[in-house]
This record gives structure tokens, sequence and C-alpha cells, in this order.
């Protein structure tokens, strides 16, 4: 068990854009419980499953498992919650820490979220001038709501 | 990705006791939909997650990974539905086949399920004297919903 410290921002504008290399996610829920969501993701051509349990302070319980492309790709056709969501993630090391940019795709498109992931709660976090609102406690950002509630629905 | 063809069926009395060896399971679910299961269990020291799909014609989609025992106890002892189920599977064979006689405890005292797991939803099975009711498409016995609504609940 990992335990996942995680906060995530919108971001103001465009210019975090060529800072980073960018990779295609394709992933899924076998549940969305915030108690216990399960993912099942297609990165890279690798196939991981993922439990988490509730966050509390930024904080929640992570079990990940590499499994088998095949079954990854077979449970995102026909076992997961529609719809799935696709994005693109952009990995940017700014003053000694790793950003991820995820720009979503197909009804969630339109939204551009920044994550970075920390080694306590508490831990200072300079952010870099592209970030804006803070979100991590907006349960309509978590990846699993996103699915039941995509971007394209919001109310304007 | 292997596929599940198994076939369910009340006992009829305590005739199968001494015919096979017993092992204690405690299992638990991250999701119960029918759609997408998803089944923590340790059983003999180890750990596994297993996903299932909907069953169909007594057949159902199935992966499963062997997982860490220390993860698999936490997700237990942490994340997953209440109640867990507690059972002890007999392993019997029986004309060339594997039936395996689940006892449940805890909420689902009182319960004993004789499956066997087949090659083909056709096959021709002979009952052991001992296999009484056929309860494959019956959903109150699907494990998944013995949580919701355990056998101690039931209406006599």
């Amino acid at each position: 068990m990992a335990t996942e410290i995680e906060r995530k921002f919108l971001v103001k504008d465009d210019t975090w854009r060529g800072l980073g290399e960018g990779g295609h996610y394709r992933q899924g829920y076998l549940s969305t419980e915030p108690d216990r969501t399960v993912r099942v993701r297609v990165v890279a051509g690798k196939g991981y499953l993922t439990i988490k349990g509730r966050t509390v302070d930024a904080t929640r319980a992570e079990y990940e498992y590499v499994i088998p492309l095949a079954d990854a790709n077979a449970m995102l056709d026909e076992l997961c919650e529609r719809p799935l969501i696709e994005k693109t993630r952009y990995r940017i090391d700014c003053q000694g820490l790793l950003w991820e940019v995820d720009e979503f795709e197909g009804e969630n498109a339109g939204l551009v979220i920044a994550e970075v992931e920390l080694a306590s709660a508490d831990q200072v976090v300079a952010l870099p001038d592209w970030v804006g609102e803070e979100v991590t406690t907006d349960p309509r950002y978590y990846n699993a709501n996103l699915i039941a509630n995509p971007f394209s629905r919001w109310a304007g």
C-alpha cells in the first residue's frame, strides 16, 4: 500500500504548453464510490489496476498493480463504466517538483488540471505562474466523478 | 481473461461432510455491481484481486491477479464493503467433476452452497445425492449480494 498526497489546481493560461512531454492515458472505472474507487488504465502500452480509498486531508490510500495490457483493454472495452476518461498528461518539472498537467478529451474536453504529488500534506509548494485556483477538495474534479458528470455538461 | 462457467446448487443434507478437505476464505467487495464485481480474497495465506463481469447463461468473464497478502488484508480491513464474507470451502471430487461446497459464517451462517465449474454451459452434470435445488440464476445467492442481504436476514 502506498499513500498518495496530491494537490490539484486549475490552470490560468496556456504558458505551460511546451514545458513538458505529453503521454496519452485511457482509463475507466469499475467502482466510482469515493470510499473505494477501482481504476483500469492504459498508458505507454502498459495496463494498470489501481484501488484508492477516500481522500482525507489531500491524502488517500493507493494500491496499484501492473496487469496484462490485453486484460486492461478488455476491461476498458467491456466492463468499465461509461464514458471512459481519455486525456493527455504532460509532465513538467518546476522548482524541484513534478507537475502533471492533464488535458482531457471527449466529454471532458476543455478541462485542464494541474496536479502535484507531495511528500507530506503540509509541504510548502511554490506555484508556477500558470497555476490557478486550487480544486483539491472539489469532488467535481475527481476523475471518477468526471464520468457521471463530465465537464462538457457543467453549467457555465 | 478467463471465462467462468459455473452452476450452483443448494445441498439437501450433511452427507457431503467428510468427502473433502476444507479451507478458510475471507473475502470482501470493492464493487458489488453485477456488471463489474471486484473481489478481494485471502485464502491459504495468499491475496487475490478478482474482477468479474455479468453472468449470462451461467458464464461470466473473470480476471484474477495475485496481490501481496498485506495489501489484501488492508483492503479487507479498511476499504471493502461491510460485512465481509467468511466461509469454509470444501473441495469434493465426484464422478470426474470438482465440487466446491461453501459453508458460510457470520451473518450468512446456515447457508451451504455447492458449486461446480464446467467446460461448457451445456455440459451434462451428474448430480451427487447430496445436491439439491439449482440456484445458478438466483441473484440472492451471488456472494456479492450476500453482503447487502445476508442469509440470516432472509424471511423464512
